[in-house]
């Protein structure tokens, strides 16, 4: 385990992106505080952590290099905010994906400048970011791609579009054929922005070859899910948000060997019995809306708590990888199709109605041992948070303690949360 | 003018319509009040508004035994919350449309009970009306028809569908022709449910007779907009407001006819120089989310400080009748798709991109010889919300005032309100 962790700072690199060098040098050192207050202040961590840990140290200077390299040869730099936008078709195209959202309260003053105060902290601290050019990420992208599944995400991009060029997906509200037919275009109106980027067309060889990645890396994601799933658990909740957050930085390929090597330690450690949190550890699962790197507020109270988090249905978490594409697709058409089926599992509370949620929460809930549900929504999130009402019920119905939390990314509410999870927990263990 | 004014009771319309009539029975005496307070205490209104005024007296009472009476009769009585809902289709039907949507704070308490505080006032007050059964209008219709504008009311009506039939209108969030092609077979879908509740088909004569009507109703609203334009101002923006309001409770045609009544005393008044408002009154344009019956509290507070309201941009307001569906479908599906264009016209700020709302609210604001914009925002209405960055930005390099102004219907924020107000109608005054 790297004993003097650092996130690294870039200054030159930072002056070539046009950041906001000054103020965003007071990010390293923060971030360095916080990820070893959280992660490193745990004992009996997976030795394979330690890959994940550099990526967080190289974050905002070695991992951008690549990426900016990367770009200088011509490859298209794409952000997102949202796992409905198809990474499969920039990867095809020789380009990079990389998840903007933002997960920091950093951001936040300078978006409310311009936004209302009284939106999701998530899409604050993305358009933030941006505002203020205090974030590598927005800085290296050629152009972003949003999406229309919450309202304060969809207007966002319209403001967003004047600092950065901004293309917006249409997610369609419902999931029946007519909702299909025009996402598959949206699908190949994404294919042609990316294909005009590089100047040339992706091949059925070259989105086969794509699909094929990246379901190893979801498959290699669900292989470490279920193995976390081991009661004891073998890994912290911590580690595992972590690994699932850097799913959206790195390269896919180098990422799935690494989950993969995780996975073989993990497997290694439950013959060994060698568990991170004992055996009576109080199990929990987290479902609801995603955590942005680095939010680990909600993490960090639970684990701190005493129990231990056995899964994250999320964005970030099963909704990113619990379904795959599948591969007999004989044209480009076919395959674009069954593309977009895979993309229409993802069960977002935008939908209506969403009741598949309702059950695959449960579903997970089942497989991964846990015994509570933390349904956690960020603040003024409607969707999740009106479905959060038919969630309770269904886990009222069921029997599974339930605890629905709302929060931000401020410090301010962290000591009523710890009080309210802690009860929680205690409910479960009489 | 009624000096006796009352809204009458019914207690035993509301026992057959299975109301909480213990409850209800506070309701008339409260509006009775606020009526008073804030429409009887003008003085010199037009003569015509008396009709609009018994329509207040008799909304909980006569009106509803008129829908009960029509429904007995085997008539569909369908609710809505939203202008994007094409009621020309329950009107071919023999049937009758009324607007759901809530402006009453009395509700929200039963709202809170279930759903998230933290969401529209408008969703919370008609959701709670019908939780708590304290409210005829949801009591009498058949079943309601939902649509997808906002996260808010999307996944409020998944709730809703326990206490009433709740279906939902999917609309799209940009306007293609992939949109359309997607709303008209949506349009398409909600004949067929009226269709279903009456067991028969509606007729292309039907239709055209309907669309006709409603082209007539929405042509005297404009006629009356028209009207109020002129400076000085022949009738409040209270009065106005007041009947854009009735616009969504009472029978088409003879709504009509009583709009056209009262625009032709305007045009008597304008050549009598009789005018509610003295020459030099500042002339305030107000823009943004609907004010459902009874939510008066902004035009009380703008009228009472001394400026009038010469426009509404909302959907109680010119969204709602600003145009009108062309008459030349030779055959239903043109029909059809000649009334979804019409649809299609309304700027909802749901949209991606929503430009031409901004140019439309410069239009009106030109048209109507205001002297500055009230941008009114229902409490967490995102997509209002952040539009109102764009609009503001257009009024400033248009140099129009403006003020942005975001609240809910409690009377909490009422002082805060008037001195902002009370500030932005001197600013324009200097």
């Amino acid at each position: 385990m790297n004993e003097q962790f650092q996130v690294k700072t870039a200054p030159e690199l930072w002056t070539k992106l046009d950041m906001d060098v000054e103020r965003f040098s007071n990010v390293p050192p923060a971030l360095t505080g916080a990820f070893t207050d959280v992660f490193l202040s745990q004992e009996n961590r997976p030795q394979e952590m330690s890959y994940f840990d550099d990526m967080v140290s190289n974050i905002f200077s070695g991992r951008i290099q690549e990426i900016y390299d990367a770009q200088q040869e011509g490859r298209p730099v794409v952000g997102t905010f949202c796992v409905y936008v198809p990474e499969e078709i920039i990867h095809a195209a020789d380009g990079i994906c990389v998840g903007l959202c933002g997960g920091s309260q950093f951001s936040i003053p300078d978006a409310e400048k311009i936004l209302p105060r009284n939106i999701c902290p998530m899409v604050k601290s993305a358009f933030g970011f941006k505002a203020g050019r205090i974030c590598p990420f927005y800085q290296v992208v050629d152009f972003v791609y949003g999406e229309t599944t919450c309202d304060a995400k969809k207007k966002t991009w319209e403001l967003l579009d004047e600092y950065v060029p901004t293309h917006v997906m249409e997610i369609p509200q419902m999931k029946r054929e007519r909702d299909k037919r025009l996402w598959v275009e949206e699908v190949k109106d994404f294919k042609v922005v990316i294909e005009e980027k590089t100047g040339k067309e992706v091949t059925e060889a070259e989105l086969k070859i794509s699909i094929e990645t990246m379901n190893a890396k979801r498959k290699a994601m669900q292989r470490l899910n279920s193995l976390r799933h081991h009661n004891p658990s073998p890994i912290s909740g911590r580690d595992m948000l972590l690994v699932q957050q850097i799913a959206f930085y790195d390269i896919p390929e180098r990422f799935t060997k690494k989950v993969n090597d995780l996975c073989a330690e993990l497997e290694t450690r439950i013959i060994k019995e060698n568990f991170v949190a004992p055996k009576g550890t109080t199990r929990l699962m987290v479902s609801g809306t995603p955590m942005a790197l680095p939010n680990w507020k909600v993490h960090n109270i639970i684990e701190k708590s005493g129990a231990v988090i056995v899964n994250e249905e999320s964005c970030i978490g099963t909704r990113y990888y619990k379904d795959t594409i599948a591969t007999d697709g004989a044209n480009m058409d076919q395959m674009l199709e069954k593309l977009t089926e895979r993309y229409m599992k993802i069960d977002c509370s935008c939908f209506t109605p969403n009741d598949d949620r309702i059950d695959q929460v449960i579903k997970e809930f089942r497989e991964s041992g846990a015994q509570g549900i933390i349904d956690y929504c960020l603040q003024f999130c409607h969707t999740y948070n009106i479905e959060a009402v038919k969630l309770r019920k269904a886990c009222e119905k069921e029997g599974i303690p339930f605890l629905a939390i709302e929060s931000d990314y401020s410090p301010e509410d962290v000591g009523q949360l710890q009080t309210r999870i802690e009860a929680f927990i205690e409910q479960i263990e009489d």
